[in-house]
């Protein structure tokens, strides 16, 4: 019988999710054409047909990584600060497709870290992210639930919170259950709504710093 | 001539700093024998007498992170909040030595999150790392410049924050200079100091989670 169409695509799907389970697995690191085959029960001639170099079988992850994660569900449960804790909430490994894309991410870091082209596109789509919650942020103040102050700062700040969440959930998620996770997010927030402008706060100098 | 203990310690030097130098230019993903061999202007049979098998040269190059990040001077400029400053300080990429030590632990995570028993000892350190801030945030406490709450929270956030801003200096140090890393610990710090005690806030609670 001839390939159809159908059978193409059937076996992209099944290549991808391969992929996407050997990274989710082993990291970067262990993203081999020896484990994708294993996971796909193929031989590794047959992932030489999709992935002719290492290098394609890796630039074909960072582009399923960035596909799945655009296509992500989102939460929308309402506008300003429920919409600044929807998108933090959308990030964390609350569940177990959350986890692993999470996994996925943090072991990319290490890829992206050494490829000067790449480290230019992490940064830019990390700032795009940023963004994004500071227009959050500049919502909720406009609805008066969060105190004045650079919207831009307090963005970066809840980006920097969430991910040092999600490194250590995925190092000890014992520690942080998902009903943990949301706890000290909400606590951040809390933090955020109570705040005061901090220029007009008067506090001892510690006087350190380089 | 025969080789003296002392050859020998400065060849051990050289390997290490081979080894270091070759993990923050290319990460843990780089880190092969030949790469080693390269830096140190040797042939990869030298190597082989060190590092017998690639897990070898791993595991020498995680000790070797672990021990440099031990022996690293610390920040000692008063009590208190002053002290936490001092450790959140100690942590973040501000030199260049701190940036290639932060740029290997960072890299470091892919293999980690790939092996059960390091992870578990990420895990461990991190807990260990918390408790540390935990005390700082309690003595903060005391004297009164931090107001009431779970000290061991309080660290967790203080730890995601700065580990998520290490991140984001890496990718992006045009936009996370060192003065600008301090700010934005400073303003987190003035954050918690001006937080009331969150069981007391009333919020409009957007109700989304899971």
């Amino acid at each position: 019988m001839p390939r159809t169409k159908g059978d193409h695509e059937a076996r992209r799907r099944d290549v991808s999710e391969a992929v996407w389970q050997v990274m989710a697995t082993r990291g970067f690191a262990g993203l081999t054409l020896r484990a994708v085959a294993a996971e796909l029960g193929a031989t590794t001639g047959l992932l030489t047909h999709y992935f002719p170099t290492k290098n394609a079988l890796v630039a074909y992850a960072l582009d399923l990584l960035e596909q799945r994660t655009i296509s992500r569900p989102r939460r929308h449960t309402g506008e300003g600060l429920a919409a600044l804790r929807d998108a933090l909430l959308d990030i964390l490994p609350l569940t177990p497709e959350a986890i692993d894309s999470n996994r996925i991410w943090v072991s990319s870091w290490d890829a992206a870290l050494s490829d000067p082209a790449l480290s230019t596109d992490y940064a830019r789509k990390y700032a795009q992210s940023r963004n994004g919650l500071s227009e959050r942020v500049a919502a909720a103040q406009k609805l008066g639930e969060l105190p004045p102050g650079d919207p831009a700062h307090i963005a970066a700040g809840a980006q920097f919170f969430v991910l040092g969440l999600v490194v250590q959930a995925l190092f000890d998620p014992a520690a942080f259950p998902p009903q943990r996770q949301v706890e000290l997010l909400d606590d951040y927030l809390a933090t955020l709504t109570a705040r005061t402008d901090p220029t007009t706060i008067t506090r001892d100098d510690p006087g350190g710093g380089l």
